[in-house]
This record gives structure tokens, sequence and C-alpha cells, in this order.
């Protein structure tokens, strides 16, 4: 079911620092900041090839990420994200397998554009699990 | 510099459990555990296609990441490593930044055999990052 690891999101407490260390000290490719205000978040993509590091700094009163960065002041790993080729699909057979999809259980619309859901971190070991269903491999077998 | 994200590495407190999370609410493709007492973890590698994620579990007396699991009960994300093709380079680059290698500094042999080295997570927004010089790039231009 699950393809790619699409992108691993961190949360930063200063973005452009963090693209900075990226940049400069890891010698990365990293986009300008790009502004999500209907996700409360600013973001920085960093390239890796294969895949992808979204740095993520809060937008906003009202941001999704706010609660993360109190707690983790210094940043962190906020979530994995996997592509799905039938995310309706992979939300039945999680539900009924036991795992708890976050908010109302139905995919919604992600920062990409593309429908996504997120997983109970306390049902994967502690880890916040996206899905995102991805144009790339939307065909693919699943 | 930083090439392929090569792996992430997540800390479970059970093995067994997090494997089968994977291949049947997932439908991950996931290896057989596999143990790395010189390393004090056993680990489980779940395939995504471009990359892949270790699940890691604390293994003997002197585990590494034993302490993580402690203040982790339920697990987390442990490291991110992304592959270089000089990690002496790399390292030098790193330190004349100003970046702290975990350690002694220089590079030691990692879990896959290869060239490896953790920089401070103080330095990278609260997140442990290896480094692995890795055969795959090891002669692809940084």
């Amino acid at each position: 079911m699950i393809g790619r690891l699409n992108h691993v999101a961190m949360a930063v407490p200063d973005l452009d620092a963090a693209a900075s260390r990226y940049r400069d000290l890891l010698g990365a490719r990293v986009s300008a900041p790009q502004a999500l205000p209907e996700h409360g978040v600013t973001v920085v993509f960093v390239e890796t090839g294969n895949s992808k590091i979204e740095l993520m700094a809060p937008l906003g009163a009202d941001s999704p990420i706010a609660g993360f960065v109190e707690k983790n002041p210094s940043g962190g790993v906020h979530h994995v994200c996997f592509e799905v080729a039938d995310i309706a699909g992979a939300a039945r057979r999680l539900i009924e397998g036991g795992a708890r999809i976050l908010g109302d259980g139905r995919p919604r619309t992600g920062a990409h554009g593309l429908p996504v859901l997120f997983l109970h971190p306390k049902d994967f070991d502690g880890v916040l699990i996206e899905l995102e269903e991805a144009a790339t491999t939307r065909h693919s077998p699943s």
C-alpha cells in the first residue's frame, strides 16, 4: 500500500536559520520560503534527489504546529509522509485494522493540493504519519 | 554535499509489533529482524522504493538508543540519514562551519558497514542527522 517516502517534515523555530544551515553547512539545494496561510505554516523544501525534507515554521495565530514547537523549542521531526495510490482504500484498510485517522477520519486537501490524512501517533510508535494520494503513484499498483 | 535521504530511523518499544503494523496496516514490504549486536540494536527495514524506514529496538545492556526509548516510551524518530560522496570532506566543511560531530569527531563504521558520522542535534533544529558515505553516491559530484 504505502509507496514512496514523499517527505520528512521538521518543525524549526527559525526558518531562515534552518534553511541557511541546510544550504551552507550541508550543501543542500533549498527552496525559497513559501507561506501557506491556509495550513498555518511557512515551508522551505530541501531537495535530496530521491525525497525531500520540509522545514516548517508556524504561521499565524492558529498554526497546527504551534503546540509542537512550544513542546520542542529547538525543533524536531514533526511527521513523515508516505505516498499511496488510493487514499480512500488506504483509509478503509487502516480503520478496519483498528488504526485511528486524525480529525473526522476523512481525507482532506493537504499542503501540496493533494488528498491527505494523518494517522494517530499512538498507533505508530510515537510517529505522526501522513499519507498523501500522490499523482506520481496514483496509477501504480498498491 | 548531502545526497539521497538514505533512511529515517525510528526507535520502537516492540519491534515485532511495529513490523506487523507496517506490513499489515500500511501494506509495506518489511524485512526480517536483523540483530546488530555491535551497534546495540535490532533492526527491521521497511522498503519505500525511493528510501527506507529503519525500525530499531534496543539490543543488549549498552544500547545507544536505550536512553531515547526511556525518554520516549512510545517510540519516535531517532535520526535521519543522508548520503554523502566524501565523508572526510563533509566533516571538514561542517567543523569549519561550526557544527559539532558527535564522539571524537571522526567518521566510524556504521550499521551498514560504511563510514558514518552523527551531527549534534542542537546544531540542526533538534534533529539527529547521520551522514553516510554511500557506495551509490561515492563517485557522484558533491
